[in-house]
């Protein structure tokens, strides 16, 4: 299995696939540094006056609503239309989903006007969004263990996508598949971003590698290899952070052979 | 007198506040961190769409004019009236008051419309919104070594809050008391965002302390400590940041005994 | 030779040149912090309320289009007339000129609105802006490897300003004259907005030295130096994001005499 990721980390380093990023502002700076660490080329952009041509020069679209605001969400959907037009994956970040109205009701929007290829948030995001769509039968039926797998599920049906878990372990299912990732590591839940992180370089693997399924799932073992080489080097969140975009530029195919855990 | 900041402190890192932000653009991602890293949990936003809902989640509001804008400033107003209706405590960062007109005249309308429970800021920022409140009058009558004091205590009185200065000697203040703390190091003003940070980490502080006073001193305290703790560890500002972020995580009881001078 | 860039550096460390940054999302920190490292004093502002003011403050401006949006374009066209009406220098960089018709329209808006002391960009930066200036006849003429040359030489006579094009080896123009820079580490590359802060660092060096053309030559001899000492301290970028900035902080004059190549 760690054949696949490999391939595509090389793939990423020799293309360097543009990845058209409209984020938010907490993490600007921090996921333009993996997708660069990685060997992806970020760029990010926003304005009415140039979103969909920036998007027309990219290899993917990753579209987070970390810190929202209409305008934004404006530019995401022009920018979404661009990319399904041009058929480039597009990522969604449905950061605090269920934290807000405005937030559940923006990524339920984007799911169903943008169609994304894959959505990629945590089990309270994910369980968020599905939830919206279940309606209020949705929030009673879901309960226990497995209930982050079902929401997913039900989101990956809903939308023909594939939807990406990021947890203790990572599940990332599409109607019919599942894909485990057991990488990672707590210190990661420690330094901002990281999430959104997972988000762009889901969109560099998605770049370069026509399986969304597989490319979701590449890109959270590439996280959580590095998370775990990253933590080894580490004394605390600050350095941890530092070895991480280490890490991600260093990272061997023996690492991969060594670590992962994507079944 | 450590033993309070330790015990401010095993209670953030077991209770995890969340801890809204609304803050400057250049700090977003350094704030967050170092709310991570000290054990909080750290949120952004600040659209109109859904401010209110989000102070509605928190334990304490951030509000940091660093990077103005008018709708910005229309977002710290409603999500401060949200904090105070619901009783959480509000920490007003007046980031460049003093420098232009605007800056002046909104930390002062923030200060009187939100009525924060703590006003935190350099000597400057402090001195220049206690002239606004005290006419042109007030621009004369302060002079000398004490003036960053008599007009932090001149604000404190006007606002009912209390005001944390920094400085060589961190002076925080109420109506009626004083308390001092000479940690910390010059290595900190060479790095973007740690007067942010001390924002940020006093709304932490703030979420678990019910006595204003001593949750202003006893952020600033920890900043200090892990501070030198950090230094000790730099080679440069780079260096610093990181190791900054460290102790952050790492600080320990002893640390505190051995090194915080708040009195 | 080195002498010059040593003597700027000592003024700007005790003179801490005020530098306005109207600049974009993703690099506001990591300008903010390469300035303060170098020991200039950073403020970022942008709102049509106070940036005329604040531009009233500075001993330089810097304009970078990177995260475009039409209130921020009015803001920098504001800022650029107080800092020519007080005579202090003007720093421009088109970032992603040529990528989209909306940054290339805007780059040359500001160039020939603000009528900046200094472009700063990359080799297709500054070719979008001056095949822009020379309309399609542009295009045609300007083929191999004297391309960005000639394309600086011609947008420095048409805005009478300094050109300064980072590559492999920095040319820096005016008018008449050029210098190169032959500093620096492909490490550079995979760092987000290191060309950005070496924008934000020319503004510092045109603060202290009133020859734009040898300002500009100046900065990229600081940040080649400084790039290639961070290098071999680091093991991938995020290490080298930091030894850059101890590098600029912890530059000596031996350290600019054995290793500046500027000519």
């Amino acid at each position: 299995m760690q054949t696949g990721v490999w391939e595509d980390v090389q793939k990423i380093r020799a293309e360097a696939p543009l990845v058209h990023n409209i984020t938010n502002y907490v993490v600007m700076n921090s996921s333009a540094n993996a997708l660069l660490a990685l060997g992806a080329s970020p760029v990010m952009a926003h304005a009415l006056e140039e979103v969909e041509e920036m998007t027309g020069l990219a290899r993917a679209l990753v579209l987070n609503i970390g810190t929202l605001a209409p305008e934004w969400v404006e530019a995401m959907l022009r920018a979404g239309r661009v990319a399904k037009r041009r058929g480039i994956p597009v990522v969604l970040d449905p950061v605090g989903a269920g934290a807000t109205a405005y937030r559940t009701e923006t990524a339920r929007r984007l799911a169903a006007d943008v169609a994304p290829t894959i959505i990629r948030g945590n089990a309270s995001e994910i369980r968020a969004m599905a939830m919206a769509e279940a309606g209020t039968k949705g929030v009673d039926s879901m309960h226990g263990s497995e209930e982050a797998m079902e929401a997913a599920r039900a989101l990956a049906t809903a939308h023909d996508c594939v939807v990406s878990v990021s947890g203790v372990v990572d599940v990332i299912v599409s109607r019919s598949a599942t894909l485990r990732v057991a990488n990672g590591h707590p210190m990661m839940g420690k330094v901002t971003g990281l999430g959104c992180a997972a988000t762009a370089i889901t969109g560099a693997f998605a770049a370069v590698n026509a399986d969304p399924l597989r490319a979701a799932a590449h890109a959270m073992g590439m996280m959580g290899v590095c998370g775990e080489i990253a933590e080894e080097h580490a004394r605390g969140p600050g350095s941890f952070q530092m070895h991480f975009l280490d890490a991600l530029a260093l990272l061997t195919d023996l690492d991969l052979s060594r670590r992962l855990r994507l079944e």
